[in-house]
């Protein structure tokens, strides 16, 4: 029972939190309300509900599958849909001709054998992953589609008017959709890929901006919430996916705000997978922190440590600087500058490594980690000059 | 012209292939040709029309918007579709009752404002990710039904009539498809993912067992197809969406096969998230090997080698044997003792590295790169040992 009353008080803090994660989500909210409501006006208009009767809800139904939270998706759906229409309502129509030729008794034959191979072909073709990335909505109305025409052309004698009335519903329904979506406040799929993009290489630099003190434990003031700055980079690691079906939106959408028409969207697949590879050795490098697994660090060398310090602080301002000028689109001015630092920064670990004065004073298993961490974070520094090229 | 004849070539080789590399999608596709056929027999058996008219269509659509590659998959769709529709409908009629009773003028302010009230929290809740994963499709209907039985409430008198018949295809649909997914070649979302996450395993096992060699470029004979297999386990980083889709379609699976009712599918989560975390420490090491951005290792000491090789060998083997255990669901026999000896293997290393008869006879950076692949490889064994643990 307690455990229910908690669910109950805790469901309107969820719901409030959701909103203010991302006020959007409200906005989208009511825009599909008002898209919904404006349609389901065309019952209380006498002049249109008489030309359409009860094929209306077609519209509503339009509205409701088509409208997505981006414009992008909102179009490529709708696109989908009025095109697959269109061309499965006339080879539809095509085929019942067809099958009216042979007439009473090898008709329902002649249609329910193309409706199979119909049916098993346009399902084998959405298993493309190329086809099913963009075009997966529109193969699954062309079947249904098709299978509605041809099929009911058996008993409907009316099938021209029903494949005109679903048409024009559709057509209705769509263009709903879509409007309310791109003009009332557009959330644009290639800003939020942008804008993604640009957030997750700003999260790894602030992982390393943090990771330097962590690391050696020198100032401990943050805290929890240090931890949980540095846990920032976790959702980097498994960003593929969100990346490419918003390329994919990103692709149906005409030119608006920084973008033109045809924008190198794909480049973004590139930047975004070299932050990913990169997020990967910080996966590693926060093994280190987290010694649930790993034993925890202990470097006893000063010089090693302000080296690492170094390292980390440099590339976490080029990282950061990257993410920022990516973020206003222009040429990132020092960038180049913090990376050549943190260079410089890796090369004199590794020579300082080298120095023969070393074995001496330390025991070198004392600084296994440190070489360790100091090899990833050249790795990093690698990676981050990859990324700046790509920009 | 030339690139428009080589995709045409090209075309039905790709289709071949898509075949070839997974049999059950054209059994699949074939499926749901039958299904719809079947349905659409509906049209033609004059008892079945008679009762339910030009709405038998709703069963068409529904078979084809339902039917889905996964039983579990199938079945969550066909589920929530119908739920959503019989709820939705219910508070649909209850809504025009109610705005029935405010007369004539009331009647469309009333149902207007339910719609747009409905709809827009409904949409908020779909943002819910925990909602989205198991009920995103049945919040669509539920609008969707919503929206159709009360606004054409105000036009239709027979109501219930439809409310009825939209009921019963829409039970005939999914029913059909249900059955067809099921009964014939079923294929399990759980079975799947079963497989995926030992097949992961494996995969990391290939790595290792290809790494020791190429690493250090002993033998060469294998050449381009051992570097095939070291790529092996990239789709392993980015499994995560797949896995937890899996995971929610395998949830509304019945018990079949080898799985319990309640199988604990949440757990595959688990393991499957360590599985990744190794594979990121797996990326880094290929690094090592590709040396694009990495200076190739020249690692002198064969002692090094030596144990290097015995380390990934036998965390290969032990990960190899742990896959095999999972995809047979017996306990591994060896693997504790593979992983055992990969950790000595490790200790060995790095209590050779710590003696001090080294610092004479080789520079420190030249080990410097073996020193970052043992203590890897370390974490690689570690993460074994954790995933022995889980399974």
């Amino acid at each position: 029972c307690g455990r229910v009353k908690n669910k109950v008080v805790e469901f309107p803090m969820k719901l409030k939190k959701l909103g203010r994660d991302d006020p959007r989500r409200i906005v989208h909210s009511l825009k599909v309300g008002l898209a919904v409501l404006l349609v389901s006006l065309l019952y209380y208009f006498d002049p249109l509900y008489d030309g359409l009767g009860a094929t209306a809800m077609w519209a509503v139904l339009t509205v409701v599958v088509v409208f997505e939270f981006s414009v992008g998706a909102t179009l490529g759906r709708g696109l989908n849909r009025i095109l697959a229409t269109f061309l499965a309502g006339s080879l539809g129509f095509g085929v019942h001709h067809l099958a009216n030729l042979s007439g009473e008794k090898g008709h329902p034959i002649l249609i329910g054998l193309f409706v199979f191979i119909l049916a098993a072909s346009v399902t084998f073709f959405r298993f493309f992953p190329r086809i099913k990335a963009r075009y997966d909505y529109g193969l699954l109305i062309f079947i249904l589609t098709f299978c509605m025409i041809s099929v009911s052309g058996y008993r409907d004698e009316e099938i021209l008017e029903m494949a005109h009335k679903r048409a024009s519903t559709i057509l209705i329904g769509a263009f709903t959709a879509v409007s309310v979506c791109v003009f009332i406040c557009p959330v644009w799929a290639g800003d939020d890929l942008h804008n993604s993009v640009a957030t997750n290489i700003e999260k790894l630099g602030s992982f390393l901006e943090g990771f330097g003190s962590e690391c050696f434990k020198i100032s401990c003031k943050g805290g929890e919430s240090n931890k949980a700055l540095l846990k920032g980079y976790c959702s980097v690691l498994n960003s593929k996916q969100s990346e490419e079906s918003q390329v994919n939106f990103a692709r149906w959408e005409p030119r608006h705000g920084r973008f033109r028409f045809r924008h190198p969207w794909k480049h973004y697949l590139k930047i975004g997978s070299l932050t990913r590879q990169c997020a990967y050795r910080i996966d590693t490098l926060n093994g280190y922190i987290n010694s649930e697994i790993q034993t925890p660090l202990n470097i006893h060398s000063t010089k090693v440590q302000e080296l690492c310090m170094k390292i980390s602080s440099e590339s976490s301002k080029a990282l950061k600087e990257l993410a920022l000028a990516m973020k206003t689109m222009t040429r990132p001015t020092t960038a180049t500058a913090h990376i050549t630092k943190s260079r410089i920064a890796a090369n004199s670990l590794k020579s300082f490594l080298k120095s023969p004065g070393l074995g001496g004073d330390i025991h070198l298993l004392d600084i296994i980690p440190a070489v360790t961490v100091a090899s990833l974070l050249t790795d990093v520094v690698a990676y981050a000059e990859q990324i700046e090229k790509s920009i």
